[in-house]
């Protein structure tokens, strides 16, 4: 079977390049001395997890418990979920522990920290730091941070940070700089948490782009990252990988033509409305077009609309798209975790167009 | 089973609003004279498809082939798929119409036609014509028009179009006009053909605010619309109805807070990154958050930031989303289509909280 024979639109995964992007992170945690527990939000497949968790001490992190069902019916037991746990979903841990999970859960909440405290046998829960997104967590000088460890008691197992501000890095020093924030935070938490007399053994940071350039990550215990694994445009303007490195791709066919444009079965749901690119140097739409073995051989072609079901493709003069109907093309994504999120499996190749295997997805929550 | 035992994020139908919702589209058409072809690419669900045909032909549009595949597998035979048509998924069509579909296709590609008239027992085939919107389509006065039924011969069955353009739309005296141009453009078409001696039983137009708005649509024998059946903040802000016929909410549980704003479950990827009422008076971020009995509680509270599984719902002083982590609220979504894709069922609610029925979706292609 080849590229030609899948159904469009359909999730192309390129073996190599994902097998690269996997070494090259190992490589720089490696690097740092710490261990890295994978996010499978990107990939939700076991087929990649094995990979990634390759010289790993083989722990994960889920973003949702559909992932952590999904995982430990393959056999993986030490989880970390990575988004702040409510009363409910305590109780979904709580019986996939029971069943053999090992699942890690988060909080910044006082109540949810008695909460989790109350129950016989709770989860380990870490305490989130807010190193400087803004978005959940704790400030590591805060005087919540010793309230939620003395309300977490018995429970209480680390401390865990994201550093999504990476995001708004555009170049490798200012990767650095973030990552060392990252690290003083998360460390500094830690520390803080120790000399009141708690034990931290658990001190967990990570985003893709903080992984792979930190100079120094000292007194952390694991990196969570997973955006990495398949790459995209987003990640590639903000010099976490190249251009090359992007692992994953969507198949669609033309489906007609205009002036400067070819239509495309990839649309909205297919592709995402993620428009990340819209804040970096290289605005590429809904994604940029490549030819169906996935070079650049259209220049700029950019998806500029993105309908549910179409895609309107906009390419430059000197670098025409004339290919019939039926035709196949890929699109790089903007937001590989968002495109990913609309498909249930992918279709993966060596570097040639010929499907070598076929993976599924976990998907929903 | 009420809202509160439900895993969070997930879908929330009011079978309510949608009941009404599909009464005062029937209205309308009938008022019009014109039947109606439910698109089904927003609910894709058999549950509300017999509910959308209650008093019509009985022809649904479909915009995957996964859902001409499953309505078939529920009993609708009578099938418009409303994306231009390929080689490969010609193949598929053929194989569903041997097996007892009626699917109709349609094109607006010289080549594709003669591949279509070529096939042994061809589809009912349909050229899409370009009413304004400047995606699919040929113009109702080219010279394109009579080379394609020339080309497709016998397959010809008449012509569609889609007045997508209506989405720029922004008040009713607009719809009208825009009505009245799509209706133009089909039946002239329509008329050119016939005059050059092909036999047109088939003039289909449609998108939910023309269907809605339409002073005349003589001449036209079908109307497709979709997204009228839930309703969205869009829809409400260009006056196809309502901001209380939006159907469908996402359900999600807050997770955490910070200082006028509250973290929910829904990120991304349960809302979609749809940003649709970045065009329309008012700009509701990636969603309108309303309390869990679906009221506009808190005002002009918006999810103003979507991560993966993260969303900020920012809320204004004098109405505060003042909520423990795990307690309930809904959002109401910009771009519905977007936002119910990724999800695979509705649970469905009379109005109140208690969960009277879950209604499963076909997603992908």
């Amino acid at each position: 079977m080849t590229l030609d024979d899948l159904p469009t639109p359909c999730l192309v995964l390129d073996r190599t390049i994902l097998e690269r992007n996997l070494r090259d992170m190992a490589s720089a945690v490696a690097r740092l001395g710490v261990p890295l527990r994978p996010h499978m939000k990107t990939a939700k497949s076991i087929d990649v997890a094995r990979m990634a968790l390759e010289g790993q001490p083989g722990g994960i992190t889920v973003s949702t418990l559909a992932e952590a069902e999904y995982f430990l019916g393959h056999g993986i037991t030490d989880m970390l979920y990575a988004v702040g746990i409510t009363p409910q979903k305590l109780d979904r841990v709580l019986a996939l522990n029971q069943a053999g999970a090992r699942i890690i859960v988060i909080t910044d909440d006082p109540m949810m920290a008695d909460t989790i405290a109350c129950r016989p046998m709770p989860p380990r829960t870490l305490i989130e730091i807010d190193s400087g997104e803004e978005r959940g967590g704790v400030r590591p000088d805060s005087d919540r941070l010793l309230e939620l460890a003395a309300r977490l008691g018995g429970a209480l197992a680390g401390v865990m940070t994201h550093a999504g501000h990476s995001y708004a890095g555009r170049s490798v020093p200012e990767m650095e700089q973030i990552a060392a924030g990252e690290r003083d935070a998360i460390v500094g938490a830690a520390t803080r948490l120790r000399e009141a007399g708690h034990p931290i053994s658990i001190v967990s940071a990570g985003s893709s782009p903080t992984a792979r350039h930190a100079v120094d990550f000292a007194g952390v215990t694991e990196l969570r990252a997973g955006v990495y694994m398949f790459g995209d445009l987003f990640q590639a303007e903000i010099e976490t990988h190249g251009l090359d490195s992007i692992a994953l791709t969507v198949l669609t066919s033309v489906i007609g033509h205009r002036p400067g444009k070819v239509l495309v079965d990839a649309g909205g749901i297919a592709l995402s409305k993620d428009r990340s690119t819209e804040a970096v140097p290289h605005d590429y739409g809904f994604g940029l077009a490549l030819d169906v073995a996935g070079r650049a051989s259209y220049g700029y072609a950019v998806v500029r609309k993105a309908y549910q079901e179409h895609g309107v493709i906009e390419y430059e003069p000197e670098t025409p798209i004339d290919l019939p109907v039926g035709a196949r093309l890929r699109i790089a994504p903007n937001h590989v975790c968002m495109t990913a999120a609309a498909h249930d499996r992918y279709f993966v190749v060596d570097g040639d167009q010929e499907v070598s295997a076929i993976w599924y997805r976990v998907n929903g929550w």
